[in-house]
C-alpha cells in the first residue's frame, strides 16, 4: 500500500471567450481526462481573462500548488494574447527570438499562400531555456518550461492544435518528466436505479480505501465508477464486479473497462444489433424521433414518428382501444408483419397530467414480444430523453433475452 | 462615462465529474454569460474536486478576491457532496436542519411515488442564517449566504435545476444585492455564413469602442453579439441593427433582444408555424429523426424516418430517378397530397464520399414548393445536426416567404 502520491495538476485555460461564457471550455475536460488516464491527480481548473497582472498572479499561485500545469490559450498574435509575456514576468525570464519557430510560422503561411503578418513574429518569442513544442497545424508554437517548482506546458486554445501537440509531444514528455502509474477505471453503466439508491447500495459494500468511488448521475443513465490503483491485478478487480453488479440489482447494462468497451445505452444496443444481425422497424410518439436519431443507419430500416398517439392508433385500426401494454404489443406485432425488419419496436404514451405521461413500450419479432410501462415526469425534452432510454433498454433486454 | 467599477465574480464549479474531465462544464459558460449580461465583471472560473480541505481553502480564496461567487455542484445526497459542509467550515457557521427544505424534498419524492432515501435528509441541512433557494425541479435546495465579504450562491450541478433557480430567484436577488448596470445585449442569430466571414464583415463596420462585440460559433448557427452600455437608448442602437444585418448579407434569421425574443432556429420556426396556423408532415433521411425531435407536437403531425434513401424512393415510386432538387420537390408534393398537414417538408441525401453527403430539402404546400441542396461534411452526428438546421432554415424561408 506504500505508494508515491500522484503528481498534482492544474488545468489552466485563458481567454476572454472562455471567461465571458461566449465559448464552452471543452479543452479543460479533455486535458483533465488525459491526465487522469496517465495517473496524475487533477486538483484544480482555473480560467482567467486576458489581463497581464492577473495572469502573472495566477501563474505564481499555480506554481505554489501544483507539480504540473497544462495551459491553453493566449499564444496568438494579437494584443490580447499575453501568456508568454506573463510567464516570463512571473518567473523573471527573458524572452528570446526562436529562429526555428519563426521559420515554421513563415512556412505555415507559405503553404496557405498567405503573406505572414508582422504581428505573427511575436509568436516566435519564447522564454529563455524553455523547450519549444512544434505546431505543424497552426501558427502558435507551444513551449514547456519550469516555473519555480512546477512544470508548465503552454498550448494553443484551438482544440485541434492542442490535441495534436498532446499526441506528438506531451504524452511522451510527461511520462519522461513524471513518475506516474496509470490507474484502471471500471465504469458500471446502469439504468432504472436512482442515484441515491445506488449510493445506498454502495454504502453497504466493503470497498478498499484506496479504490476511488465516484458517481455520475445522468438522465436517465447513471454511472458508478471505481478507479483502481495500478497495483490491482485483474484477479483483484473481478470480485468487485460481481459484488457491485448484484448490489445494483440488475440495473447495470454494461461494465466498461475490463471485458467490454461500451459508451452508453444506444452504443450497447448497437453492438447487440450488429452481433445478432438484426434490423429494426420503429414507431415512436413521445420521443418524437429521438430514438431513431440514436440508432445506426445500417440496422434501423424505418421509423414512423407520430407526435400524437391518436394518429398512430387510427393507422393501426386501434382507435377504440385503451392504451395499454397489451395494445402496444399488438401494434408491435402488426408493425412487424407489415415491415421486413426482423424486429419491431413500438412506443406509445398516455397523458397522466400536465407534467407526467405513462409510456408503453413493446418489442416483437416473429416469435415473441415483450413490453413494459412506466410513468415519466418533467418537461417535454426530459420526457423525450427518458422515453428513448426506456425504448433502448427494453430492446437491449429483448436482444440479451433477459 | 463615470461609472462605478462592476462587481467582481468568480464562477465556481465542483465535483469529480468536472475535475476529472468526465463531464464538460457547460454551467460555467452559462453562468458567466448571465453575469456579463447583468453587468458583472467575471474575473475567474475555478473548479475543484470533492475534497473537503481543498473546498474550504478555495472558498476562502474566492471570498478574498470577489464580491460574488456563483457555485454549482456538490449539493447532492451522496458522501462526495461536500459543498455545504465546506462552506460552513470555511466561515465558522453551524449547519441547521431546514424543516421546510426537508418537507419539499419529501414532497418531491412523493410526487414521483418513490420513498425518500435516508441519505437525502442531509440535503436539508443548511448553514445558519443562510437563505434557502427552493428547488421545485429536483431534490437539492440551494442557498445564498455571505462569506466574510463575498456573497455566495450555491446551486445544484444539474443544468436544468440550476437554470430554473437563476430564473426563479437569482436574477431578482442579484439585482437587489448589487448595484449593477445591465448592458443591453443584442444577438444576431445567423445561419449559412462562416465565423471568419462574419469577423471580416464586422471588421469593416464602424462600431463604437464602448460596444463589446463577441462571436459564438455554433454548429451550424453562429451568433454575433453586441453588448451596449446602459446609456445607449433604443434610438442609438437601431442604426447598428441595419448596418450589421446588411453586412451579414441575409444570413441573419433573427435579432434577439429588441423587438424579438428568439432562442434558436427551431424556436424561430415554431413561432412562425403557430402564428400562421400551419401543420407539418415530414420525411427525413440523413437527420434520422433529429428534425422531428425539435418540432412541437401541436403542429408536427407525422414524420417518416428513412435512414436509407432507397427505402423512401421505393415508397414514392421514384426508385429509378436520380436524387435532385426536382425529385425532392416532387416527393414533397406527393407527400403533401397523401397527408392532411398543410405543409410538407422532405429531405433526402446522396453520399459524395466517406465524409461528405449532398443534402436535398424541399417544402411544399398546395400552391408552391421551394427547394435547395448543400454538401455537408463531417461525422454522422455533425451531418445529422447540419441537415436538421438546413431543413428548419428552408421551412423558415417558406413561412416568411423570403
Amino acid at each position: 500500500m506504500d505508494r508515491v502520491e500522484a503528481p498534482k495538476v492544474v488545468i489552466f485555460s485563458q481567454g476572454d471567450e472562455v471567461i465571458t461564457g461566449a465559448l464552452v471550455d471543452t479543452n479543460a475536460a479533455f486535458l483533465a481526462d488525459q491526465c487522469r488516464t496517465l495517473g496524475f491527480d487533477v486538483i484544480r481548473h482555473i480560467t482567467v481573462a486576458d489581463d497581464l497582472a492577473e495572469l502573472v498572479q495566477v501563474l505564481k499561485e499555480i506554481d505554489a500548488m501544483a507539480d504540473l500545469c497544462l495551459c491553453t490559450g493566449g499564444l496568438g498574435p494579437t494584443q490580447d494574447d499575453l501568456t508568454t509575456e506573463a510567464f516570463a514576468k512571473a518567473f523573471d525570464l527573458e524572452l528570446e527570438l526562436d529562429a526555428e519557430a519563426l521559420e515554421m510560422i513563415r512556412e505555415f503561411f507559405a503553404t496557405l499562400n498567405v503573406p505572414m503578418a508582422d504581428v505573427n513574429a511575436k509568436q516566435a518569442m519564447l522564454p529563455k531555456n524553455s523547450t519549444r513544442i512544434d505546431n505543424r497545424w497552426g501558427t502558435a508554437p507551444g513551449f514547456t518550461s519550469l516555473g519555480r517548482t512546477c512544470r508548465f506546458y503552454f498550448m494553443p486554445g484551438v482544440p485541434y492544435e492542442m490535441k495534436q501537440m498532446i499526441d506528438s509531444f506531451l504524452l511522451d514528455d510527461l511520462q519522461r518528466e513524471f513518475a506516474v502509474e496509470a490507474p484502471r477505471l471500471i465504469t458500471f453503466r446502469s439504468m432504472g436505479m436512482g442515484e441515491s439508491d445506488i449510493q445506498q447500495a454502495v454504502n453497504d459494500l466493503s470497498i478498499a480505501d484506496d479504490i476511488r468511488v465516484s458517481f455520475r448521475a445522468g438522465m436517465p443513465e447513471n454511472e458508478l465508477k471505481l478507479l483502481f490503483p495500478k497495483h490491482y491485478s485483474e484477479e483483484n478487480i473481478r470480485p468487485y464486479l460481481d459484488e457491485v453488479n448484484s448490489a445494483l440489482r440488475g440495473s447495470v447494462f454494461a461494465v466498461d473497462g475490463l471485458d467490454q468497451s461500451v459508451s452508453n445505452l444506444p452504443d450497447c444496443v448497437a453492438q447487440l444489433m450488429s452481433e445478432k444481425h438484426q434490423t429494426l422497424s420503429l414507431i415512436e410518439t413521445i420521443s418524437q424521433g429521438d430514438i431513431a436519431r440514436q440508432c445506426q443507419a445500417d440496422w434501423l430500416l424505418q421509423s414512423l414518428v407520430y407526435p400524437q398517439v391518436s394518429a398512430l392508433t387510427i393507422d393501426f385500426d386501434a382507435e377504440q382501444e385503451e392504451i395499454s401494454e397489451t395494445l402496444v404489443e399488438a401494434v408491435a406485432e402488426k408493425n412487424h408483419s407489415r415491415h421486413k425488419a426482423s424486429l419491431s419496436l413500438v412506443q406509445m404514451h398516455k397523458k397522466i397530467n400536465d407534467t407526467t405521461v405513462a409510456v408503453y413500450t413493446a418489442v416483437a419479432d416473429n416469435q415473441r414480444s415483450i413490453s413494459n410501462s412506466k410513468e415519466v415526469w418533467g418537461r417535454a425534452v426530459r420526457q423525450q430523453t427518458v422515453a428513448s432510454a426506456l425504448a433502448f433498454n427494453l430492446l437491449r433486454k429483448f436482444l440479451q433475452d433477459v
